[in-house]
């Protein structure tokens, strides 16, 4: 049974659109005194791969767009596509990070990337309503003249989506199924300060605990 | 967006077979001083439906063997079971406590019978060797004789799949789904005492936030 005995925290959070995983990974970040990264992922991606950083941004946490026709039309091996040169020098590159020293680390499929190393893997999710209001609340005036709630809702589908294919294309567990994660939380009956210190308490709970440690 | 303003709390605990809800449970309410139903909810259905308690037990939580065949059978009203009764009874009994003040209630879809009222919800979870390894270590002598770890797993399956039919024939919602909770937790990372921490956590961060409060 894994447990966290040495001083190395590894904490992965996977997150709804709009639910504020990368601001709770932030703050998380920033009270444990630990790196941080998200975007960059990115610009790490596009230094090592070649590819300008607009192009990565632009597929980063992607499938490619498979047909199932392209699997059975005879060829006899893969095609990687610039898709995958992304994910795959992506992966690696949260493989050195995660080598170096406790960090946090948003989407990405961390969680599976590094799943022979002992992380912690956080899921943060809110109902469809509030994440909307959210994020039409963060919107700058100007943008928020030109946004609906109705076109918001289908970014977050859409996006949604895209995080949920990217993460069971490239990996053999099921997105936002608790069973993937150590931790599932409703941030909208938290805010993010709340999820931050629910996340506190789990990594000092974690220490050395197992089920038979106190049964 | 629902939030905790008043005094009263209300946690509903699901779980799955061997993940410790019934002690996590308990723990938590003797730490918060507040009262805790589980068992205690089928002596007290016993006396109101006036079955015997061994009856009440043997049906808890558990949804009627109805085949396909009996819904389609011609009949115009659905025909309540001795099952509904209980559950139907407990269903009243659960919102009567809930009326009364803060409470604990372990299983028996009580965040359903509840979505009315401000709960939080818990899902405790863990894998299954972790959980057959603590019902093996909480097994007395005499009966850890006859028992194997195949046999364990058996009934531990059984048990799910039980509060699963259970769950989903009374309510709208998926048991286990992490959607219908608002934290679920894997146990076998925190022990018993952690998962008590972490809820305690959870009940201060959601008093009166949501996800607009400190985005």
């Amino acid at each position: 049974m894994a447990t966290i005995m040495d001083n190395k925290i590894i904490i992965t959070i996977g997150r709804e659109y709009g639910s504020g995983g990368h601001e709770v990974g932030k703050r998380l970040a920033a009270k444990l005194g630990i790196a941080f990264y998200d975007d960059e992922l990115i610009q790490e991606a596009a230094k090592r791969t070649g590819y300008n950083i607009d192009y990565v941004k632009a597929n980063d946490e992607k499938a490619p767009e498979v047909s199932i026709g392209s699997y059975f039309s005879g060829l006899d091996i893969y095609h990687s596509t610039p898709y995958d040169n992304i994910q795959f020098e992506e992966a690696r590159l949260i493989r050195d990070i995660a080598s170096r020293g406790s960090c946090v680390i948003i989407g990405h499929a961390a969680d599976f990337i590094l799943k022979d190393e002992t992380c912690i893997n956080i899921f943060l999710f809110a109902p469809m309503k509030d994440r909307i209001e959210r994020k039409m609340a963060l919107l700058a005036p100007e943008e928020a003249a030109d946004m609906t709630e109705a076109a918001m809702e289908k970014i977050m589908k859409q996006k949604d989506k895209q995080r949920r294919r990217f993460y069971e294309f490239y990996t053999d567990n099921k997105w936002g199924a608790k069973e993937s994660y150590d931790l599932s939380i409703n941030t909208s009956r938290t805010g993010l300060d709340g999820a931050v210190s629910i996340i506190e308490t789990y990594i000092e709970a974690s220490k050395g605990k197992d089920l038979l440690s106190d049964m």
